[in-house]
């Protein structure tokens, strides 16, 4: 008989899965808009001349099983040995709890950045935990929620030195024990500052000639040495002393803030987070308190509600990189929020007698692997240690690196006569001993060890993680609810829309997130031999390929891992071209006043002075003064910082004059890829004259925000810049993050979206983002003014509401919106940027007509409840002021002039299934005024539960 | 300098993470209870002469990190090839999103049973969507929300027949082409119960001479034949016509329904629920509505609450096997609610279109195959098929199927010449040709097939999944909403404790459910050459071996899919063992008053008569009366089903003395295992004279419930018992379930418990369960009376609070009781069971120190609020009455005498993170007289939510 058969494609991830309106919905869609198709929609949107000339084709995309499969067939080429390298990288052992409930949980991996802290109190309290641990462990008085690895927490410490040191010395001595890539990256952060490194062993250093000083503690090779002393010293010079920590390691040895530092940094990695062949994983920054005002990243901190209640928020948020655009020297905008959430959660399932009893065993395994090895006749050093030691083999190094491999282990290749050991929470007594068979001897490690190596008046004496939270009953069910309770109080993309105008909250599918648990992946050293790492290496190899595909860039550097990096490693690669070129000079950027906070920070962070270029009415680049200033500072050019589509939500059709014109005077174009979710399929910036791009991963390509990071931001660039990206951080210059591959171990996430969507399916996703974006600002058309619109009407990926006339109409600020838009079970928009008062819309392909829908219902409300206000209701007791609304408001008497249900159950909102934020409006004033970065004591939390 | 080295043991699994309270903790409930040391608690609870000689000892327990380990080396044992084997097992693709979101989300897999619908709607509504499908499918009014496994449905179906046909035929009919264990398992049923089974060729059916038959569709081998006459003919004779069929196939079949099936059965395995070695998955059941009160299992129907709000519920709860007691014919009690949930995900994740086009796609490839064979040279049948057929290779068939071995694929042997091939979902292009090549063609799979290969008349031409929820958006950002929004809606073990007595709902461990998602355990199929399941086989009996130990056994089956499944498998053992031993005539069973209801269910099951036993006033066995009715029965005495310790929450003084006198009468012990959490370590049912016990993996061993399943029920026995154990399904005699090892996929879960407890740690969770229960017992005196204690006034792991006389004081009943426990955000303790009225709590080990404190907190509030009513408060608007209360009360106008706050915030509950019922209380009676088991039309949810 014949067949009927069904044209129904049931493992089509792009158009089934991971793009939200089905084809029937994007019919009654183009309708709304008034679009005859989706291609003609495009044809609107995407001007003919900037249109890429030759479709995407990555051949045929994978289901979801094949792309598991063809993932296992990768993962499998990597070889997972045992790394004892350590510099920095340590086995750890992950709870299965935290694995199951945080990092595979998309509670917490989809939300984002807690901006909104009345739908984020619950990873603002995970982040505080972490803070609380931090400032404890390092004995200071203030921790930010994390930076994105420690080699560039040094490099941030470094600058925040500098801008806090009453000293007028332009050097800064870093000790040569600090792990070689974190001398790397902060050598290359100095470079372009001005900054003079000077490299030594800690005792030679000259206090009064530098305005800072940082140390490794441990040593990169084990020795545990005390900084009193020199701290003493730098601050008789009016110099910052930075100690760079071994989290772990504090819970033996005297912390950093007992020695006098002024600042701590370090790796939080080995506290449950899997190495990854190099991340992500959270840094932390810890100060003393004085200093809390210049220090770089996120602060979480305690502020009250509108009620008075106890609630957390982001502290000194004013202190970010918006602020501060040209004179910046951070541009650090992205945390590694989940892995600090990890990490947080790390010490509170051990708890300090925890943490202390695993730093202990590995003290006492590095003991008895040392004495083994001096009884077997080696000159094993340090004589005090904590975890580390090196071992003096003469000519046989290579002898024994290679009969380590061979079972099954990975040193460390010290000079080219030793080898270094670093033990971990993962080492077993069988580990120890193939270690010393590595060496020849043949031993059993049976011994118990009841001494500490370590120097008498190094052990530390202070108390640490005394917060009850760390004291918490520590049984799995109680950390399981403690962790659901968390994730419960949080609105993330697994309830709801997070229509974040510029951060692009897609989809982040099970099957892109499963490969990231597999051990395969998680388990390797960043500094491993090559050819264990072939899976990787592979993975990487399509991956940057199929992003020069994308771009239309030659090669591509995985090295940043946050967008922020990516844009100053692009920039730093284009001022060591112009350098190679002889044009040292060319340090002038022009960036529009539109552009992302970053791009001006991180022109400065390169040495560059930046120059506004106006934008016309339409938001659109003024033409007229891009060209008055390029040819001003033809001589001195060095490059353009540009978006693309505009951050007004345009495609300008000048782009190609704008990167013509920085060429004819002599300078590079560096196109801002934050935007690139409106482009991919449709139009590659290496086609319309970009030099250089960033792409943010955690973007377009699917990596989940993750509360706040972890990110990555590889950069594209053309041919000619190739020699000029950044170098290994692990012997190479130029590099940028702690690893060559900046946050290796998210990558199978972008990869797998790119092979599942095939590209047909990634040019698909960017029509249906363009497609939903403009149904959205069609939709409210006559109750919001859609402020930029391109040449035939139409918005790209994203739409700038403007809102500002209801401040004078009705006294409605932006922020009352954002705030109600909680009630009907939404993140707000994108506030006040990139036009003060203005919301910014980008809804991504992945969302469904019913999804826009409810959210368009909830703003044409709003705009009635406008309304009502503008028509003589009260304009401050309403609806929109008293906004969020909590199950508090409800169980209190209510003397308001709308209803419970009013107030509560507006158009947009679920009824069962209702979110409802914890808390009442978050008091941003106070919280800064009472800075308190730590988990304020319990009797405060019955205070507010009263 | 010497240590100070710390005592912390931090990865101690028993002490660390399973057992709830803390050390600390457990000393001050110890001052609470008045016992010195929990040893001596322990000796005033256990008596003296039922504890164990020696302790329990399993060697070094392991830590998570240790057991993951090892698991990944056992489970590396397993060789995972393409198993073409069908026969009721087929490949299948397990969406990410639904792996992600349901089996590997606490949410999900900790819930209970929906009993208390309040705190169940999102289950209850999952489980009505595949009760839909089901019905949809099948093409019949009503179904259950499934059942073990396909045979055991077989079985029930049949018994289910007998219940309703009119005829008085004592014969059933099979047909031979049903999978052998299908066949195997309803022998084993038919035998006690005097059913005659007839297996032949559907067309020698004879109707007149049987009360019902089944039907395999497609056949075994593949065969699509239309039963329409054989149906005709049964009604024409007053007999049940029954169809076990696979739904993959009904998307492409003449339904079962349309042929005037009265019954259908099957599984749903291949929707999207991994083989796992032969379980578990989700059978279901499907009936004309006439027989609907006749079904066994469980129906979740359509209710309202008491706002008249649509609400779900388990419908028709009263025909469940406590009611039928000694005149039942089926025990079942447990459903597959987990699978079955993920096999109505599926559907909704697929769609009709979907998995039509799943199944053409299986068909076409199953042509092609046939068709490749075919111009090979073979004889290849049937003519038509949908994904089955069968090849003559005479003496080659060992030849070819090693020969496919070796392409890695495993077929399937029929007859001695034959060959079975059942393609699947994960079948590709590779896979048929490697097929071809075991039969030494070489072809490439490249051609489309435009036919049915099936019999014009039999193609399915009615729809099916018309409802909505099957035409949702399908991106996955809609289905993980969905799935989370339904999770949200109950109240699982993720959330707070659950303290059902008699259910022990302990931790389930993310280490210890972490296995079953790993390929090597969940891909395997059952009747795979053994020698690729040597890491089960290791498992199964290491573990076997380890619950001999805890039990004082000699043997364990792990065939029983279910605690039910136990006791009948155990009953059948000792009716085969008095069979051989010439003792065809004992079938008498004594069963104290207080047995779980499934006790003399199986007891009827097996044909034996239920001569009940009393109890005295302290609920225990009254030896007199037992020692009289054994007297009296002395010559036909099969065996005494006790529980130990009873279901009073008492450890009986008398237990060696029933089973002396049993034994003394020449009957057997069956000890149910229900309690084995209070008793690991400490005693063992087969030192107390036990022959035989069944052990709830669920319960003691940590398999998580699930929502309702899944289960296991091995058995463990003396020596003597062992020959007469179940047969191997696939061959065998005497099989209770599909597959030799039950649901073998679950076992992980309780190996890996007892590797991580040790025995040390498993002995200890039995003492914390007891003193978890006495705390309990003890904090509520003066409020509740414990019915019963043991003679030094100790309780076991759980009690019985005896809430009978507020009936009469305040006119507060059980139910009351329960549902204001749902304000205080807990689950209620079991309800009226094992004495009307009251309710018996078990806390289990696992719940901290500060858990219990919160239930007490509640329950003594809950008390207060009695007494209020006491002292003249309004019986019937109050608190308890109007109990749960839902934020849809909070919006409402308040006219209660007690305010917002003492409604919804009762002590016990949560502030910032309550838990809020989706709905008001649920009518019993409305949804049994109003029964609806399918997805209501979206009109009356539009009418409900206004």
């Amino acid at each position: 008989m014949p067949f009927t058969p069904t044209d129904y494609l049931p493992y089509d991830f792009a158009n089934r899965r991971h793009i939200g309106p089905s084809p029937a919905e994007m019919a009654e869609m183009l309708a709304v808009v008034g679009a005859s198709s989706l291609e003609s929609l495009i044809d609107e949107t995407v001007p003919a001349d900037i249109r890429q000339e030759k479709p995407l084709d990555f051949g045929k995309a994978l289901s979801e099983r094949e792309l598991l499969h063809y993932m296992r067939v990768v993962a499998s080429k990597n070889r997972v040995l045992t790394s004892l390298i350590g510099q920095g990288y340590h086995g750890t052992v992950t709870p299965p709890a935290i694995q199951r409930n945080i990092l595979e949980n998309p509670a917490w991996y989809t939300a984002y950045t807690p901006y909104q802290p009345e739908i984020s109190q619950g990873r603002l309290e995970a982040l505080l935990n972490f803070q609380t641990m931090v400032c404890d462990l390092t004995g200071l008085e203030i921790a930010n929620a994390s930076l994105l690895d420690e080699a560039t927490a040094c490099a941030e410490a470094m600058t925040m030195a500098q801008r806090v040191a009453k000293s007028k010395a332009t050097a800064f001595f870093v000790d040569e024990n600090c792990h070689p890539q974190n001398i790397a990256v902060m050598r290359t952060r100095a470079a372009p500052l001005g900054i003079e490194v000077i490299v030594g062993a800690p005792e030679n250093m000259a206090a009064e000639a530098v305005f800072g000083a940082i140390f490794q503690y441990p040593g990169t090779h084990g020795q545990v040495r005390d900084f009193t002393n020199q701290m003493a010293a730098l601050h008789d010079a009016k110099a910052v002393g930075i100690v760079s920590a071994d989290p772990l390691a504090l819970t033996l040895l005297k912390e950093p803030g007992a020695m006098g530092a002024d600042i701590a940094v370090g790796s939080t990695q080995r506290f449950g987070v899997p190495v990854g062949y190099g991340g992500p994983h959270a840094a932390y920054m810890a100060c003393r308190d004085a200093y809390k005002r210049a220090m770089p990243g996120r602060i979480v901190g305690v502020s009250v509600d509108s009620h008075g209640n106890k609630a957390y928020r982001l502290s000194l948020q004013t202190r970010e990189q918006h602020i501060r655009r040209e004179k910046a020297t951070s541009n650090v905008c992205t945390a590694q929020a989940l892995l600090a959430v990890m990490a947080g959660f790390y010490a509170v399932f051990h708890g300090p007698e925890g943490l202390k009893a695993i730093a202990q065993r590995i003290h006492r395994k590095t003991a008895r692997l040392a004495e083994g090895l001096k009884q077997g006749g080696f000159d094993v050093r340090p004589a005090t240690f904590f975890d580390t030691i090196t071992v003096e083999v003469g000519p046989l190094q290579q002898a024994v690196l290679k009969s380590a491999v061979d079972e099954g282990i990975n040193l460390r290749a010290v000079g080219d006569t030793r080898v270094g050991i670093t033990l971990d929470e993962r080492t077993r007594p069988a580990t120890i001993e193939a270690v010393w068979r590595a060496f020849g001897i043949t031993r059993e490690d049976k011994d118990y060890t009841p001494h500490y190596h370590m120097p008498e008046k190094m052990i530390r004496t202070s108390d640490f993680l005394t917060h009850p939270v760390f004291h918490m009953n520590r049984a799995e069910t109680e950390m399981m609810r403690y962790m659901r309770r968390l994730a419960d109080r949080d609105l993330a993309l697994d309830r709801a829309m997070i229509p974040l105008g510029s951060c692009t909250m897609k989809l982040n599918s099970a099957a892109e997130m499963m490969p990231i648990s597999w051990r395969e992946f998680s388990l390797l050293h960043p500094y491993c031999p090559a050819d264990q790492a072939e899976g990787y290496n592979h993975m990487i190899h399509d991956l940057s390929a199929k992003l020069c595909t994308i771009t239309g860039y030659d090669a591509i550097s995985m090295q940043p891992n946050s967008g922020a990096q990516g844009e100053y490693a692009g920039l730093l690669t284009i001022a060591a071209y112009h350098r190679a070129n002889g044009q040292d000079g060319r340090n002038i950027c022009l960036i529009p006043v539109n552009a992302h906070g970053t791009n001006p920070a991180s022109a400065q962070m390169v040495g560059w002075k930046v120059v506004p270029v106006k934008c016309d009415a339409n938001g659109s680049i003024d033409l007229d003064d891009f060209r008055a200033k390029a040819e001003q500072h033809s001589d001195a050019l060095a490059g353009t910082m540009i978006t693309y589509p505009s951050t007004h939500g345009v495609f300008e059709e000048t782009v190609k004059e704008v990167c013509a014109i920085t060429h004819e005077h002599g300078g590079q174009v560096y196109i801002d890829g934050a935007n690139m979710n409106a482009m991919v399929g449709l139009s590659r910036p290496g086609d319309l004259g970009g030099d250089v791009s960033h792409l943010n991963l955690h973007k377009t390509f699917c990596i989940p925000h993750g509360g706040g990071g972890p990110g990555m931001g590889p950069i594209g660039v053309k041919a000619h810049l190739v020699p000029h990206l950044p170098g290994d951080p692990n012997g190479g210059e130029g590099a940028v993050s702690a690893a060559a591959f900046g946050s290796p171990s998210l990558l199978p996430i972008s990869w797998a979206y790119c092979l599942m969507m095939g590209g047909k399916g990634l040019t698909q996703a960017t029509r249906v983002a363009i497609l939903n974006a403009n149904y959205i600002a069609d939709r409210l058309k006559g109750a919001y003014d859609v402020l930029y619109r391109g040449s035939k009407g139409r918005v790209a990926h994203e739409c700038i509401l403007d809102v500002r006339p209801f401040a004078d109409s009705a006294g409605v600020t932006v922020e009352d919106i954002a705030k109600r838009l909680i009630d009907s079970g939404f993140h707000a928009p994108t506030m006040s940027w990139p036009v003060a008062g203005t919301l910014m819309v980008e809804p991504t392909e992945s969302e469904t007509k019913a999804e826009l829908d409810r959210f368009c219902d909830a703003m044409l409300s709003i705009r009635e409840e406008i309304r009502a206000i503008e028509n003589g209701g009260d304009a401050e007791n309403n609806a929109l002021k008293n906004a969020p609304h909590t199950m508090e408001d409800l169980v209190r008497d209510w003397d308001r002039p709308y209803t419970r249900e009013q107030g509560c159950f507006p158009p947009g909102a679920f009824r069962v299934d209702k979110y409802w934020p914890p808390v009442n409006r978050v008091d941003n004033a106070y919280g800064d005024r009472n800075l308190i970065c730590i988990c304020p004591p319990m009797e405060e939390y019955a205070e507010a539960a009263e």
